[in-house]
């Protein structure tokens, strides 16, 4: 039996088939097996659409395509693979430009090439022996999109069907059934629809706005940080979102990092840069005094927004921005303190990972890269710190052989959210060069300066994302600790209304986030109202309700759980708020 | 007897007779009467100072010119005013080339001149009959510094020499004590000695780098104004640091404030800029939904990071920066609703400045300029307003005619420290512009589209300047519940440690910022440290302490008030800290 890949890819090769049939004028481009799926690239621009421009495929024409793929497939053709000389093969393809471009960039005196049925196409990599290897319920073809040819802007953009394609059709079935829970998760929509952000054209692609009641998500999230950290003996730091360029030659990013960096502001006939990165002035701050081995290890923490260019192509949501909020730290300490402070930094990140509700995740542990700062010695103790942590506390890792940063080795986490997908994190990551280039010391015990061992790291890794991904993970229902909004109080009528208040008043002093909502419509409206804006508990109050201090409860996805004490009720919102629990 | 204006004009004639009688080849810029004295501009590069270069005046030669100025006002010589032609004066003035340009310039037949003694100066305004009105001890030159000839770059640089005068001795030697106070207080020299931010060269000018007690200090009083406005109903927002530049010539600032803006960063060919205000985030997220009057006033917060070109010359700590947080909201509401909002927003206004300890404060009312936008009704209703609020709260203020922004009237506050300064803080204005270039609407009562009444306010007006203030008014004192460090714990031995171990858990559960100081030093020089560091309490604890669960207590300010039981010192500070007063 083929492999999951070697049927993808073999699939890319019947969807040509199935193009070049319906429209023989197509030129190809490339078809190339990926996650979950595969693609193929078409040139439809010599094929009339009758309205006087060229053809532009419809989801009916996919509805077309996949069907004479199907017909391909029961033929059971087989896929012969072939070697031609490179003139061969420049005039079986000789109606073919984007085919000949790649004939004329291959080494080599033979060139393979795969034949099925009337389809011929260039390729190396393997493919089923017959078309019967394929189950006809296992793949589908899903979208149709622009790509330039080879990803540059400056080529002809051609058409991209996308498709996707399983062992068999259960399989198939699972992934389409994730799709729409996907898109019922999608934090853009949410996002809109429980108005936490928005953004707008005038302002600036990438660039989220953030409503009240994700300013009040973001208010939780940065207050909770602030509090555990600083019982953890961080210390804050709050720097500018700008900085001389000559601060950014310094440190190295001008000439690697330049290009996720603005263009230059003027000042004064100075260059000043938007900041990347918090680190620089981390460093300063670092250096502005006299540091002995009796300060060390120093725990700096900023939540500090940095800008950083991305295509806009490749721009969402919150998950993909071009300013976003880093929970950075940089840990400074003596060498001999690396284990303890990384096992430190370890076990507090996945506590707050867990405080979140993220409990599974998959670890990585990337090594030195062929180029790389800092000494072969240095990096062989680090690596072996972080691999020590690892084993240390348990934790199972993949390692990722010659993946480090040029600066030093790190581990990266990716927490799984509640449809198993995968979403890059933590970063913690040791930094040989920023001590070199900004001379950073300390004072040791033998009086002597020394270069202190830094490690940068982030837990959430950026605000924006990480509440991008809470969204998700939680489907919009976010735990009541994180709630914007945690309850609202509807009273029955205009006689239960001063009761309302009377409840109002009560939260207001043990500081829950509340509405009462008395506006002039049915009960039933709000409950449906509350129900779509994911209030994790609506209270309505009536006649019943007022005489014997209760409230009569509607709990987010339970429904109606029953009339209950105000003061019992009370308590137990405030014990799943104080264990940050989720109901 | 002459005014202090008149005598300070007057000495500034005297200043320049001095120096014309110790350096007769100077050349002479011009000489006002300013706040508290007084300064001439001398121009010496026709006098060689010994070493080839210009003679540069010392404060040796300022010592000099004093007493050259006391011989001549004991000369009793008289002012006389004189009407010459311009023929003439530029005949008198020959030698004089400041003085022609300015003769130049001058329209009309008659030209005044004064004379007193041997010293000719162009002047129109008053002076004294004689010298003989100036007490000898009533003035003083102060110091020297450069001046650009009418303030322009491309002009040579001249020599200014400052003199401040009094109407007597006394009011002198009060004002020299108050400078003296001043300096003590300088926020720039407290910032560095408490460790609460710093500037860097090599980061660039007025962008300050904010230390760990900074930050903390910055945290309280955000934490303070988050709490504090969100139970008065306000509304939280985050917004970018960069917009496109189309946002900022919708708004206006492009037209009307560019020379505060920094120059724009392009991203994919559009241009944007760093923003210098928050308003049009606030706007475009208002306008982001269609809003009823039903959901009227909105009081939109934030607290938004803005950049503003200050020239270097006059950048100066933290009350003059190039990068703030301002304390921001845009309360938008029907026109109705207008006095209400006003009412409140004064209200709390002041009663959050009381709350930081400043109780004193001159206000200012300033109505319409002569360029304006808005309708002179709307001018009229507004300023109305704002003076029908001011009158009902019985708050004195002061009318500044015409000195209202083009786009509405204003109240300015200017709070009064410990020294009698005033600092510009508070400033509510009411927004005729916005609304109207971003067609800003919500549905009326009536279900027709209305134009809302938008006011912008700050209370503190920017985090960075206020905590300028706060460090000058205390003298690096903060209250108890502002203090970055509210008590060290000081064991005196060893066998103390977990003693004051046991007292710094017990701070921790309370929320108390604390540090166990267990350095191996004496406890005489933590002493002096501590109080070097205005830390509010020092606890010292040794055995009888440890025996009777005590501590021994060292007020900042007050020294030893002796031995209180640890409940009951937890239990004061608790209150002290509760009731934000200051001890």
């Amino acid at each position: 039996m083929a492999s999951i890949e070697t049927i993808r890819h073999s699939l890319a090769h019947i969807l040509a088939a199935a193009v070049q049939e319906l429209f023989p004028e197509t030129r190809f481009g490339i078809g190339p097996a990926i996650e979950n799926g595969f693609y193929y690239d078409f040139d439809l621009s010599a094929i009339a659409s009758g309205e006087g421009k060229p053809k532009s495929l419809s989801p009916q024409d996919l509805l077309k395509i996949e069907k004479k793929m199907k017909e391909i497939i029961e033929k059971n053709i087989t896929f012969k693979k072939k070697f031609v000389s490179k003139a061969e093969a420049k005039k079986i393809f000789e109606k073919q430009p984007y085919k000949l471009e790649l004939i004329e960039e291959l080494k080599g005196g033979k060139i393979s090439i795969y034949e099925s049925g009337r389809f011929i196409d260039l390729c190396r990599e393997p493919h089923i022996k017959s078309t019967k290897e394929i189950p006809l319920a296992s793949f589908k073809l899903t979208k149709i999109a622009g790509a330039y040819w080879r990803g540059n802007e400056k080529n002809p953009m051609l058409q991209r069907v996308y498709g996707i394609a399983f062992k068999n059709n259960k399989e198939l079935e699972n992934y389409l059934l994730k799709e729409v829970e996907s898109e019922k998760r999608d934090h853009r929509i949410l996002g809109q629809r429980l108005e936490l952000f928005m953004f707008d054209e005038e302002v600036g692609a990438g660039l989220p706005l953030w409503l009240p009641k994700g300013a009040v998500l973001r208010h939780i999230i940065e207050s909770y940080l602030y509090k555990e950290l600083t019982s953890q003996g961080y210390l804050w730091l709050v720097t500018p979102h700008i900085a001389k360029l000559n601060l950014w030659k310094t440190s190295g990013h001008w000439n690697l990092y330049r290009e996720n960096m603005y263009s230059p502001i003027k000042i004064d006939e100075e260059e000043y840069l938007l900041k990347p990165m918090n680190c620089p002035f981390h460093v300063k701050i670092y250096n502005s005094k006299i540091r002995s081995y009796k300060n060390l290890p120093l725990l700096f923490s900023e939540l500090g927004t940095v800008y950083r260019y991305e295509k806009s192509g490749v721009l969402h949501g919150l998950t993909r921005v071009r300013g976003f909020t880093q929970d950075d730290a940089h840990i400074i300490c003596e060498s001999s303190q690396l284990t303890n402070e990384l096992t430190k930094l370890l076990k507090s990140g996945l506590k707050i990972l867990k405080t979140f509700g993220f409990k599974d995740y998959d670890i990585y542990l990337s090594t030195r890269p062929k180029k790389y700062a800092g000494t072969l010695d240095g990096w062989k103790k680090a690596t072996n710190s972080l691999k020590y942590v690892l084993e240390s506390l348990k934790l199972k890792y993949q390692t990722d052989h010659g993946g480090g940063v040029f600066y030093g080795p790190k581990i990266d986490i990716k927490i799984k959210d509640s449809l198993d997908r995968l979403w890059q994190c933590t970063t913690i990551q040791v930094d040989f060069n920023l001590p070199e280039r900004f001379k950073m010391t300390y004072i040791n015990k033998k009086g002597k300066k020394q270069q202190p061992t830094m490690i940068h790291r982030a837990l959430l890794g950026s605000i924006e994302r990480f509440i991008g991904i809470l969204i998700e993970h939680y489907a919009g229902n976010l735990p009541l600790w994180l709630a914007p909004v945690q309850v609202w109080i509807i009273p029955v009528g205009s006689s239960h209304k001063k009761y309302a208040d009377q409840i109002a008043k009560e939260f207001q002093t043990l500081d829950f986030r509340f509405q009462v909502k008395d506006e002039n419509e049915t009960i039933s409206k709000k409950i449906r109202e509350g129900e779509l804006q994911k209030i994790p508990y609506l209270l309505v109050v009536g006649d019943k309700e007022m005489k014997t201090k209760s409230v009569r409860v509607r709990e987010r996805k339970k429904g109606d759980i029953g009339m209950i004490k105000l003061d019992k009720f009370l308590k137990k919102i405030k014990i799943e708020i104080e264990k940050k629990k989720y109901a």
